[in-house]
């Protein structure tokens, strides 16, 4: 834990300056988000009320598909539309490989110059917390503000993006006609992530075939919910297809709020969310118990010293008294 | 939660034809750690008197850093010394990237027909529970089932890469001459990770002014815990330098040991594991009585709904009544 900690009253006047429109105060939060986990709380009971509002898509795709260049055309279709939009770029990679998305990134720079934009790079290293959670407070942060879109962009489908990606209300991904994308996106699990797909680059050979593909694959599915998929050709560079794109995503929206799936999504979302608060609470429970009580220090000591089987001693820590007395901040 | 859950008396069979040195009871109780969550309690309760003599060595490094050919030579200096070796490759990038590893390991496969040497590749998608924790009890196999050295390559040190790392008594960097790569090492805090440095590939040019850049980088810091970080120039691919590295190897160890960080810090990880057991644990209690308790379900489902503040819930949630009598299991 950091040692230093905002206090209540900071808080409240950055949340009030944010809610009144400026950007240096939102800045601030995001910072006080990555940086801060102790003022995470406070931060989201102050904005709980302004929240749920926006519309979160995720964007993902692998490396070179033009996620960066989809996402800055949608952005000006959005602001033609005079939608506030607010961007999250997120790189869980490895450093070594991490430079693409940086390159990219500068690209969007000149939606810095237009107010209705704001544009965040989440910090992957030295922050406490996961990246997932960090992501979803920014989101939550952008609502707040009073952005109508948040664009949340990653690359690829592991697992932490996956956990990004549980932060979306709807999540479009972005391929390239490039050999085994199609085998790939299938293997990777992207059938079932994909609410929209997007066949970036389509002035390239393979693009038809790509989106074909696409097609079938969806189709030959048992899709349980019973929501089509659209798969969209596009060149995003040439601007060719976007104005399609946007509106397919505004009428994938109303589909999902239609049918149910999109309140079904917050509600998981929500839940998800809740349990993680309390894992983490438990946690911070139990390591400042450890300080204070002899007993229980002797306990995990043994679990420690390889003396005592985890398993077997997390039981009866739930069992008896002490992590109870813990959680109760009576320890 | 999966709904098939091996019975006790399977996996104590399990566990000891294991134990008899079978490698099919060994494989068997690997696919059960990776695809059966609730099995994982009871097989790490019947290992637990076999584990902690086995050496745990990260490696990691960019794609293409020749991971896998210095992993398999170690192997092979492991095995001229009648050492048993076990080789744990995790995956953690997207599947779009993760092509490379994969062409890697194929080369590994001489080492299939050399009965000291087990070697397996952790699939990162569709497994319950995190990575980090299933490459953890994987090792806890492989130690219990008598490997002396166990080898955990993955790419790069994203956050994921990070948790795996921390598994490990002993990280190795493998770098290679490229352009930036030093300074990418230092930007990603390999300096703080690294307990040696590998310069692979050395016959590239720039090999010598890497291995300078690392070893002047390490002597500018205030090393805390005062351990001397080599930093080896090989060839893994023509054999060059590779006696060399595993004999660094095990003196490092043995510095490790005799300075007690060896040992401070499997007392770390084994305190980290021990709260990833009782968050989990909280978890499946908590999710299991809104089940059974309507009253707790009224009440997460405020939360679910967004019509309760979540840090506020939870709060509430510990400091009553509900959570208690679920962690008791009385609920």
């Amino acid at each position: 834990m950091s040692h230093h900690r905002t206090s209540r009253t900071d808080l409240s006047r950055y949340v009030a300056g944010m809610q009144k429109g400026s950007e240096r105060y939102l800045a601030r939060l995001i910072t006080l988000v990555e940086s801060e986990s102790e003022s995470v709380p406070g931060i989201m009971r102050l904005i709980f009320a302004n929240l749920g509002r926006a519309v979160k898509i995720g964007i993902t795709g692998p490396p070179g598909a033009g996620k960066s260049t989809v996402i800055e055309r949608l952005t000006r279709e959005a602001r033609d539309r005079k939608r506030g939009v607010g961007i999250v770029c997120v790189d869980p990679t490895s450093p070594f490989t991490g430079g693409a998305i940086l390159g990219d990134r500068i690209r969007m720079d000149r939606h810095y110059l237009d107010e209705g934009v704001y544009i965040r790079s989440m910090a992957t290293r030295g922050r406490l917390g996961g990246i997932a959670d960090a992501t979803s407070s920014v989101s939550k942060l952008l609502d707040a503000f009073g952005k109508d879109l948040i664009f949340i962009e990653t690359v690829g489908v592991g697992q932490t993006e996956t956990d990004i990606l549980s932060i979306a209300d709807l999540t479009v991904v972005v391929l390239v006609p490039e050999a085994g994308d199609s085998v790939q996106a299938m293997k990777a699990g992207l059938l079932e992530i994909a609410d929209i797909f997007v066949v970036n680059k389509a002035d390239r050979p393979g693009a038809d075939n790509l989106a074909n593909e696409l097609t079938a694959a969806l189709h030959s599915r048992e899709d349980k919910v019973g929501l089509d998929k659209p798969v969209l050709t596009v060149q995003a560079a040439h601007d060719v297809g976007m104005a399609e794109l946007y509106e397919a995503i505004e009428k994938q929206v109303q589909s999902l709020r239609s049918s149910g799936i999109f309140k079904r999504r917050r509600v998981e979302q929500r839940r998800n969310e809740f349990i993680r608060i309390v894992e983490t609470m438990v946690r911070s429970s139990l390591l400042s118990s450890v300080d204070e009580d002899a007993a229980l220090r002797d306990f995990v000591g043994r679990v420690e010293q390889g003396i005592a089987e985890p398993y077997t001693a997390a039981g009866e820590l739930l069992q008896n008294g002490s992590l109870i007395k813990a959680l109760r901040g009576d320890g």
